[in-house]
């Protein structure tokens, strides 16, 4: 079953638009944890394991594992997710793109390393640098579009002349290209942050029901009823609101588990009275 | 010493403008190494060996270790370049770039981790996501400005309208922008791909003696002569001529790293010829 499949699957049946991200930060890990010398893989499955039947995806950010030399436990991390809980989607947030030959070195890391579904990606470089991965058609490419970050309007918001002489601005140019141009095999999502709602319009008007991943709720402050009322589809789905440290250190107790479940239930429950 | 320093003293020591990229492919590699488990770090190591005497630095690129799970190789071939040949600098080619907080990982992978000395970085999330990188002033930020690739075409030749009023293409933007406000610390370069000389001269007028890295002479078809009649500082350097595939795979024989080292020596001597 392709990436995309799997989402609409995951969408309907727990009835949640909450995507968890999975960043571990050792130094907010529970006490019981510090020493544990597999701290890493433990937490997130346990993450992993508490909120499975309460999202449509799980996101994990490999700068992440990657800092501390933690490849092995993201890979178990993702081998846990597909064996424990198959059907739940899970994204490589690692936002790559380069030039032709090593993209499809990047691809190879994702998906066949990783065993990733999906993987975030920086259009910056163009078609060429991600054609390795919209030609995996059973995988998602979720292309950077207008981010959660105060920096994003350095480029991303700037007044862009197209071939036609009308005017945009580069994050609506991205949608659309991405929309028109590079989602021949229907495997495209884009990313928008929560924080700019009204981004988030302008960008669910020119792609249609293209699924948005939507970071920056919670500890960033994003606004969950102004993001469903902007960014949902048409079929009241289309959005992964994802959720990271609001999530995974709701308790910096023993019980950060169900602590963690209880913020996914109220996340996916605060936008379901939204939609 | 900082990387810039670092990079001036190679420039003059080895009077070489060449950048050797290291993007390991085992299938290309020579027969004898073939059954070696750790064939990607002697590979590697032999033609920085070969070479160390002829470029101002060396530019592995991460994506052809990670797709195999290669990362201790890679960090035990940085620390072979610091010890075997200290002062020729790192540059680790990942073209990261993420939101606040991931970013300082990311600046951890790259500077802690594997200890390279610059690593090179996209813009496209603006300022606050490569502000930990900036920050790391005895390290050098390399941003991706205007690439070798078709795709280039995509984003950066976009027309957009500055603040002004004035237009200008996206890449002339980034290179204005890096050079005037993320440059406090004095530890930026840009990437400029050797395939658009144009353009290369229009960097290098924006941004007085900022180092470029010019990745495409070689395999990707740019011209030596152009790029350095186009590109140079007015100090005769400013430049770092990458080269990967033609210098890596000049012989795919036993005598792969003599036959590296005469291409090196082959493009350093080209270069030098223009200059």
């Amino acid at each position: 079953m392709g990436f995309m499949q799997m989402l609409e699957a995951a969408w309907a049946r727990n009835d949640s638009l909450v995507c968890v991200g999975l960043d571990p930060e050792p130094q907010r890990f529970p006490a019981a944890l510090r020493d544990d010398p597999d701290a890493v893989f433990r937490f997130c499955a346990a993450i992993v394991d508490a909120t499975a039947d309460l999202v449509c995806a799980f996101k994990p950010q490999i700068a992440h594992f990657a800092a501390r030399g933690a490849e092995e436990a993201l890979q178990r991390l993702i081998a846990h997710i597909h064996a424990q809980h198959p059907g739940v989607p899970v994204i490589l947030d690692a936002k790559r793109g380069d030039i032709g030959s090593t993209a499809a070195y990047y691809a190879e890391e994702a998906f066949d390393r990783y065993g990733a579904d999906a993987v975030t990606l920086n259009p910056y470089l163009g078609r060429d640098a991600v054609q390795p991965f919209l030609d995996r058609a059973d995988k998602g490419a979720v292309l950077l579009c207008r981010t959660s970050n105060p920096g994003a309007r350095d480029l991303q918001d700037l007044v862009v002349r197209d071939a036609a002489g009308g005017e945009r601005r580069l994050y609506q140019h991205v949608a659309a290209t991405v929309a028109r141009e590079w989602n021949a095999n229907g495997n495209c999502l884009l990313v928008v942050g929560a924080t700019y709602p009204e981004e988030l319009a302008d960008v669910r008007r020119i792609v249609g029901d293209m699924p948005l991943l939507v970071p920056g709720v919670g500890a960033q402050g994003g606004d969950v009823g102004a993001v469903v009322r902007n960014g949902r589809s048409a079929a009241g789905t289309g959005l992964l609101i994802s959720s990271s440290r609001a999530i995974l250190y709701a308790s910096a107790g023993a019980d950060y588990a169900e602590a963690a479940r209880d913020a996914a239930l109220a996340l996916r429950d605060a936008i379901n009275r939204c939609r």
